[in-house]
């Protein structure tokens, strides 16, 4: 795959009361902001959300099975959690190529959205594909 | 929890096959250097790797329950991802309070290691608990 400034991929994700307890499972993030439904009632959410991490996941998805692909390689990520995303929520990640540098790697405007609001915000770097293979071949 | 510069938590855990499939299925993230022997092989890491969000999550662990603690709100995280993980690796993940804002929210460095290898590093900002109180309260 060829990258060139404003290519852009996307993928959605209903975010379920089942993905939080297995973040919570393989992360060991038991805030009970995420795990108790009293803890989320009394919290300025005033319900239970969801680990912004697990939403960043689907950015990760994107990048490694979508755009620049499979055999992506992460370089760095940031993440600014605009908004909550509840259970039920529906999450699109989207990714834009904004820069590539002379070597090839991308750098990625990384976006979450639920509906209109974006949830999350940030910039990734990557290897793609090609330059991890080429790399390969070089070591 | 009153914080202060310099103050810091860790966590540990080993990254096991099944953490990497649930990882998987979470996020939806199944590019192949995580799920395909074959193409760990083939990959310059030369095996399977973990998902880089998923020792990122161990981050958000350490903030969520136990230190800032459990009701903490993530506002930003950056992340370098530095070296890989590979199955069977044990990660620490360190959170460290560099900076504390006047409204209260720290800075974290926040830093994952394998043995003496840093394999991840970055900078978290937070609401701690008793200001997501407070905020509650205001609203």
């Amino acid at each position: 795959m060829t990258l060139a400034i404003g290519d852009s991929a996307s993928t959605d994700k209903t975010i379920t009361e089942a993905d939080i307890l297995m973040f919570a499972a393989v992360s060991t993030d038991t805030n009970p902001v995420h795990i108790s439904a009293k803890a989320g009632a009394a919290s300025i959410f005033k319900e239970r959300i969801a680990h912004g991490m697990l939403s960043a996941g689907l950015i990760s998805a994107v990048l490694g099975t979508k755009m620049p692909g499979p055999g992506t390689i992460y370089i760095s990520q940031s993440l600014r959690f605009r908004a909550p995303v509840k259970i039920g929520d529906t999450v699109t990640a989207t990714v834009e190529v904004i820069d590539i540098s002379p070597q090839g790697w991308p750098t990625l405007r990384t976006t979450c959205w639920v509906g209109e609001k974006v949830v999350i915000d940030g910039e990734a770097v990557v290897i793609p594909p090609p330059v991890a293979v080429a790399m390969e071949k070089a070591a």
